[in-house]
């Protein structure tokens, strides 16, 4: 076939501070994806595009070029409102695995397509999977079948979903181009387009343990995905949160389920229930249900009926008792005083040296790995007092994990006041 | 082996705008060289390097680095003073060929290692291998017995001198790269300090066939190669010339081999005749032979029986008669008039599209194709003269070649004055 364009021509483009038009980048996405623009040649233009950016214009044809480069859901024959949750990754955020139960219990349908975790972020799939028996892989049927009665699926995506962007995001990851707004948000949007969810909320988090330390750069991030979103006719709106500390008290994979199943009984730490409500208000919303009483669902059971309807629905014994680990190791306050600082970034990748995270895609995780923690900022401590516990299956690795968190928390003195930070920041729709 | 670096980190910290130190560059070439940093990433490297720049430093440690990516020839037993000239590429640039024996006739060895042409600026391996019989390829012993008793050699750089440089520009090449000083400073001057010559002129070309378009570019690229050969201890200048307008009269293969024998002769155009003295001078000067009678020598044949002695030591026969084009199409004035301007990159571009360059690095170039130029910039012409001539083997050729040649040249009402231009811009050293 002749090629309408010439790659290199393209490169110059933006590497100029050109735009390109939608034709070029659809030709490029396409050309790209079939393997006639080569790794070497994306990887010259995401850089060129790092530095030189991309017009609101470009990011949508860029996201809509990798929608089309593979296969797009249709949920209209389950019968029920879609809504679906993307967070762009923190430490200790197990939010999915209440919230997808809990919005499901309103019967509306949540198709979420989950990733696994690779450095000191978590993935929803690797943590569902301490649950004996549960598994990530469904076939489409399955998982229309169980979207229509459960309501609520977590489930590895498909390869055909947004294929161009699987081959992108691997070159980026390799190539020093990932903390790019533009390839950020045309990463996501793409995937959940193409997942087919009618509506969508995004939890963009900024701070030490976020992908975008600085609010600015997360704002600006969720605002160019709530327009991609709603330019593509999926109903989107986006929280931007704080996640300068850990959320919750578990930073794992079993110990997160653990936290998760006392949301659903009601209990839980006040951050992760104050998120997963925030959350769900804004999914039920765009689901039409606005006045779904969240709390209520919590409070009566209705939430943790869900929960165990999708475990159940997926191969998992919701009763049958999570992996513990085989050593563990306590960290206790010298001195009397406030705990004043918790860093989530020192935190998350102590987690992950500890072997709750894995440093090569292809390596596994530990699913009793991880840290619990026994304060949070603000708490008053008495010397002696536990202030988190290492857990792992191998004591050798505790050394690297404590270095990490060498000067990550601090005791004040009594009686500090310590300012408490909002957790939601803004509500970009 | 464990590796001291880590390559995105390398990556993150030129595209944020610093700069690498020795260790961390000395480590990347050699990483790139023996497979470990793949393309993908030297790819998204080079582009952040193009757009954010090299401080000189970083330059020097990456033209060393090239270096010692292979072996390092050593001209020390030649026993004779060693210059050398490299040139960044022009249309109608056929200065090598009559330059290299002009030098060589003083007694001073001339080891010139030629590449091929790409794109419209011919390649000098390509002119000499119109001479029937000529090889480019010696061995290690047979250039260095030539360059004893000849003197001049002109002939294919191997493989082992610089091979990150080779494997960097061929990565360049398709990844819209190219035009980086920092780049290009370190690909040419690495080939130079690794080929062991003592002193080196460089012809730095701006204006429409060259490279470089703008004087300021050419300039500055000028003065990072001075500098980096001077602090590699080759003694380095550059002229600075203008590539607006073709060099000379002949544009191709054989054409450009005849016109040098011209020059060679005490004949020859005269912008190819002061190019060609001009680079001599500088080259003698470097060699330690300030007062060269460089004129006398195309004068009296001694410049001659050194370019017979270089074709025949290369197995060419200086005598044999040279390739003649099967087809041949002339343009002629329309109108008296006086010629205004000829183009240099449309003359190049229909050069190469008529068979005289390459597309791609394994196609042959046609030794016959070409064009002849009879009017230069500045000559009077009347309607009916021929303007120049356009050589092929193939008559559907010419519809292409005439096609970049629209608007390429103009005729000016009679008397009108063209402003000459001087050729060598600059001198620096």
């Amino acid at each position: 076939m002749v090629e309408p364009f010439d790659t290199v021509d393209l490169i110059h483009r933006k590497r100029d501070g050109g735009a390109l038009d939608a034709a070029q980048i659809r030709w490029l996405v396409d050309a790209y994806t079939r393997g006639y623009v080569a790794d070497e040649q994306m990887s010259a233009f995401t850089m060129a595009v790092f530095l030189n950016g991309m017009s609101p214009d470009e990011i949508r044809e860029l996201t809509l070029a990798m929608v089309a480069s593979g296969e797009r859901l249709d949920f209209s024959g389950v019968g029920k409102p879609t809504t679906d949750k993307h967070s762009t990754g923190g430490v200790g955020d197990k939010i999915t695995l209440p919230l997808a139960p809990l919005v499901a219990s309103f019967g509306v349908a949540v198709p979420q397509l989950s990733g696994r975790g690779l450095g000191h972020t978590g993935g929803t799939l690797d943590k569902l999977e301490s649950i004996p028996g549960w598994r990530a892989r469904l076939s489409n049927e399955e998982f229309l079948t169980q979207l229509g009665s459960v309501g609520a699926v977590v489930c590895a995506a498909g390869a055909d979903l947004a294929p161009a962007d699987g081959k992108l995001y691997a070159l980026r990851d390799i190539t020093g181009t990932v903390e790019s707004i533009p390839l950020i948000a045309s990463s996501i949007m793409s995937k959940k387009i193409a997942e087919g969810t009618a509506s969508l909320v995004l939890d963009v988090k900024f701070g030490s343990g976020a992908f975008m330390k600085d609010p600015a750069r997360a704002r600006e991030l969720a605002e160019t995905m709530v327009r991609l979103g709603n330019d593509a006719g999926v109903a989107t709106r986006a929280l931007l949160t704080d996640m300068n500390v850990p959320l919750g008290l578990a930073i794992g994979n079993a110990n997160e389920v653990r936290e998760s199943v006392e949301v659903l009984a009601g209990g839980g730490p006040s951050d992760v229930v104050e998120l997963t409500v925030a959350l769900a208000r804004e999914m039920l919303e765009l689901a039409g249900r606005p006045d779904a009483d969240v709390e209520a669902a919590l409070a009566d059971g209705r939430a943790m009926d869900s929960w165990r309807a999708m475990i159940a629905a997926q191969g998992g014994d919701p009763d049958a008792p999570l992996p513990t680990p085989r050593e563990s190791h306590t960290v206790r306050a010298e001195t009397d005083g406030v705990l004043a600082t918790q860093d989530a970034l020192s935190f998350g990748v102590a987690a992950w040296r500890l072997g709750a995270g894995r440093a090569r895609k292809e390596d596994p995780v530990v699913h009793a790995a991880g840290i619990d923690l026994h304060a949070k900022p603000g708490d008053e401590v008495r010397a002696g007092d536990p202030l988190f516990t290492l857990h792992a299956d191998d004591p050798a690795r505790f050394a690297r994990a404590l270095e990490s968190l060498d000067g990550a928390y601090t005791v004040a003195p009594a009686g500090t006041r310590i300012p408490a930070r909002p957790l939601v920041a803004a509500r970009i729709r």
